[in-house]
């Protein structure tokens, strides 16, 4: 049967690759791309890097999903996520009867880690609900943009005994969550850390984590701010596109 | 100056360290092991494993710390576990100061990811705060046994939009926080996903996970939790130990 492997390949550095991911590339026979957007260029480069690196199978082959187009207006934007999803699903189906052999095998080379904010596994899942194509998928972790914060900042997630969360840029744009201290926020396209409005907040931001270009600033939320602002502002000027994470880190009492 | 390295080694199989990881290793002249309790020997068998596959410096050396005793029983849970690092903190200083070269390198091969529930980095912090062993340290992220955890039930940690908390058993026995539909659960010795009266959640399990004693299960937390209880207890008495960690996924409205 055919296989499709989901590899996690970290968030930037090609040194963040495991070694079992480095054994499954050996034995990949297609991998499929499926980055899209300003950032595609880049991210790209950092796949081909990773495949320039390491040993692969003769003759295997990288092949770029032209990608469907994606309402990011729609309002229902999770219906749109769904359609979208469902049309590139129509595509690799194709793509792994007509370019993996029947014993062969195609992957993914996911950024960071697969299980965080990553649209792969739900593909995966409309390529099998269909029928049409028999195939098995494993999923190898990676490295993930949030560890790669939080080593940079050389800070825990967490606080002891204490939880965090992990969110979108979207959501904190409805408030502080309840419940928690520590929030990671990714996919924030629009500096919402800008609209808190919390007293006593830490922010540890990262840009380009793990890359030549990386960024970090941390400090008072209240005092960098403006200046995270500023710098992403110029940077995303500069490479035409960004890609940051952040952890919120509110003053708790102490829990006894 | 000296260095500490605090390096991510992933959460049980020794292919999930990184290149980076390895690369890193290679230059260390003391391994710290903090590791304590039931689990000790298993995971310092880990360790051990890294350190035979892959190139060491010549003349490096394992120091085991003696552990300072921690009193579990204390009522004021966080003070006792700030007691027990200052303790730690003291017998690394003098370590550090005694076992590794001026412009050498100390490290600690740390379980999963570093950010993770993990007290080395508050250790290296209040070694750092007394100011008697000048030195700089540094952070390389790892494969954390969240990440592993989601990959072997190949599923995302997040759904589409959504957020996800991590947190831990002790505090999940207070009930399920507000604002989350998906709660992954680290360092519960009791089953507390027993406790959980919501309808409509679903669990993913893993013990051991990454080793060859790797446990999975997953369904309806109705259905199965009497399992895993089952299923953890025998685990535990044959090996003398378990680690597990869960995902708990309420059915939640879908998002407009
Ligand atoms: C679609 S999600 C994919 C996350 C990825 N699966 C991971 O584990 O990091 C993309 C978001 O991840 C974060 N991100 C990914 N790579 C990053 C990097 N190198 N530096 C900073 N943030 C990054 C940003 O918040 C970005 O909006
Ligand atoms: C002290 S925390 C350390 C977590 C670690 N830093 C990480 O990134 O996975 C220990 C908890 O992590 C989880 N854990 C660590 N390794 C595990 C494994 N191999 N399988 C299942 N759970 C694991 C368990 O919930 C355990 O109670």
């Amino acid at each position: 049967m055919r296989k499709i492997l989901v590899i996690g390949i970290g968030a930037g550095d090609p040194e963040q690759l495991t070694l079992e991911a480095v054994r499954a590339i050996a034995e990949v026979d297609v991998f499929f791309v499926l980055d899209k957007g300003a950032a595609k260029r880049d991210l790209l480069g950092l796949r081909q890097e990773i495949l320039r690196r390491h040993p692969t199978k003769p003759g295997h082959r990288v092949v770029e999903l032209r990608d469907p187009d994606r309402d990011r207006t729609a309002p229902a934007y999770v219906d749109a996520v769904d359609e979208w999803r469902r049309r590139r699903a129509e595509l690799l189906r194709v793509l792994l009867r007509d370019e993996v052999p029947e014993d062969g095998r195609g992957a993914f080379l996911v950024w960071g880690d697969p299980a965080l904010y990553d649209s792969t596994l739900g593909v995966i899942e409309e390529m099998l609900a269909d029928g049409t194509v028999e195939f098995d998928y494993a999923v190898i972790p990676g490295v993930s943009s949030v560890a790669t914060l939080a080593a940079r900042h050389r800070i825990g997630l967490n606080r002891v005994g204490r939880p965090f969360q992990v969110t979108t840029g979207r959501l904190l744009a409805e408030g502080w969550p309840s419940g928690v201290d520590d929030l990671v926020v990714m996919l924030d396209a629009h500096c919402t850390f800008g609209q808190v409005t919390e007293p006593d907040v830490e922010i540890y931001w990262g840009a380009y984590l793990g890359t030549a270009d990386e960024i970090l600033v941390a400090g008072p939320l209240a005092e960098v701010a403006a200046k995270i602002v500023e710098v992403r502002r110029a940077a995303r000027e500069r490479k035409g596109w960004i890609m940051d994470t952040y952890l919120l880190r509110r003053r708790a009492p102490r829990m006894e």
